[in-house]
C-alpha cells in the first residue's frame, strides 16, 4: 500500500505541475490577445495565479516560455487555413482562398504579432516563422497550383501579397475595412496570376 | 563676479545635461543598428557610459527615450526620401521612386523594426509611425502624380506594395536579394497604374 501511496502523491504532484504550466501558456496568450504582445513573466505569472519561482521552474527564460505558447497553439492555427472548398475556376479559387486567409490572419492577428516584436529576440523563434511561412506557401500552391508554372518573380510577388505582412499593412497601418483589404488583395492576385500567364 | 560665475557653473551642468541626453539617445539608436531592436536601460545606460539614476533623469520611461530618438533622427530619415530626379516618363519615375526607397528603407530598417515591435505599447510611437506614413504616401505622390487618378482601390493597393512592411517581407521574411525585391516592385506598380488607367 504504502509504495503506491508514494505513486499517488508523485502522480499528483506531476499533475499539478502540468496545470500549472498550461496555465502559464494560457495567461501568456491570453495577455497577447488582449493586446499586451510582449507579456513580462510578472504580469504572466499574475494572470496564471502562480509565483515567479514556479514560472521560471517550468521555463527558464521567456523564449522557452513563448516557444512553448507557440507550439501549444500550432495545431489550432494551421486548422484555420485548411479546408475550404478548393475546386473550380481559377478566379473562384482565388476568391475563397483570399477570404480564409483573411478569416485566420484575423484570428491569429495578436499572437502573430507578439511573435513578430520578438523575432529579433529568438533563434527559436525565427526558425519556427520560417517554417510557418513554408507551409502557407505550399497551402496557397494546393489552392492555386498555377502557381507552379508562373515565373520566380511573380511567384514571390504572389506571397508577399498573400502573407500576413500585406494583411496587416492594409488593415492596422492604412487602417482599411476588412471587406475593402479583401477585395484588394483578389484584385491584385487575379491581375499578377493572369498577367504572367498571358506572358508567358 | 560672483553672479557671473555661478551662471558659469549652471551653464556649465546645462551643456553636461544635454551631452549626457544625447549620449543616451545615440546609445540606443546604436543599439538597434546592431540588432538589438529593443535595448533595456540598463543596455542603453551602459553604452552611453551613464548610470541608470541618470537615464531616468533624463526619460522619465522607456517611451519617453523612443520617443527621443524618434525625435532626433526625423530629419535625417526624411532626407533619405527626398530629391531624386522626377521628371519623365511615368516608367521611368517607378523605377527610381522604387530604387531610391530601396535605399532609404534598407539604412533605415532595423530603427524601423524597432519601433514597430514596440507600437503597441506607446501611444506616441503609433502617433509619429502614422505621419510617418502619411508622409510618404503623399512624397509617393510628388513621383508619381498619375495616382491622384486612380481608383481608391489601386491607390491603397500601391500604397502597400510600396511601404517598408513589403519591403522587409521581400527582404527578411521571402530572403529575396535587394535586386530582385526592387524588380518585384517595379513590375506590381507599372501593371497596377497602367491597368487602372486601361480600365478607366
Amino acid at each position: 500500500m504504502s509504495n503506491n501511496e508514494d505513486a499517488g502523491v508523485v502522480d499528483g504532484r506531476r499533475l499539478r505541475s502540468e496545470r500549472s504550466r498550461l496555465a502559464i501558456i494560457e495567461a501568456a496568450l491570453a495577455l497577447q490577445e488582449e493586446g499586451i504582445l510582449v507579456p513580462t513573466a510578472k504580469q504572466i505569472s499574475d494572470r496564471a495565479g502562480v509565483g515567479m519561482r514556479s514560472f521560471f521552474r517550468h521555463f527558464e527564460d521567456m523564449g522557452a516560455l513563448f516557444e512553448a505558447a507557440d507550439n501549444q497553439i500550432r495545431d489550432s492555427y494551421e486548422v484555420l487555413f485548411l479546408g475550404g472548398n478548393r475546386g473550380g475556376m481559377l478566379a473562384d479559387r482565388i476568391d475563397r482562398a483570399v477570404e480564409r486567409h483573411a478569416d485566420a490572419y484575423e484570428s491569429v492577428k495578436n499572437v502573430v504579432l507578439g511573435t513578430q516584436a520578438q523575432l529579433w529576440r529568438y533563434d527559436i523563434l525565427r526558425k519556427n516563422y520560417g517554417r510557418n511561412q513554408r507551409g502557407l506557401r505550399r497551402d496557397l500552391e494546393d489552392w492555386l497550383p498555377e502557381l507552379k508554372s508562373v515565373s520566380g518573380e511573380t511567384r514571390e510577388a504572389v506571397d508577399a501579397i498573400a502573407s500576413f505582412e500585406m494583411w496587416n499593412r492594409l488593415r492596422y497601418h492604412q487602417g482599411l475595412s476588412k471587406k475593402s483589404s479583401i477585395n484588394i488583395l483578389k484584385g491584385l492576385l487575379k491581375s499578377m496570376i493572369d498577367g504572367d500567364r498571358a506572358g508567358s
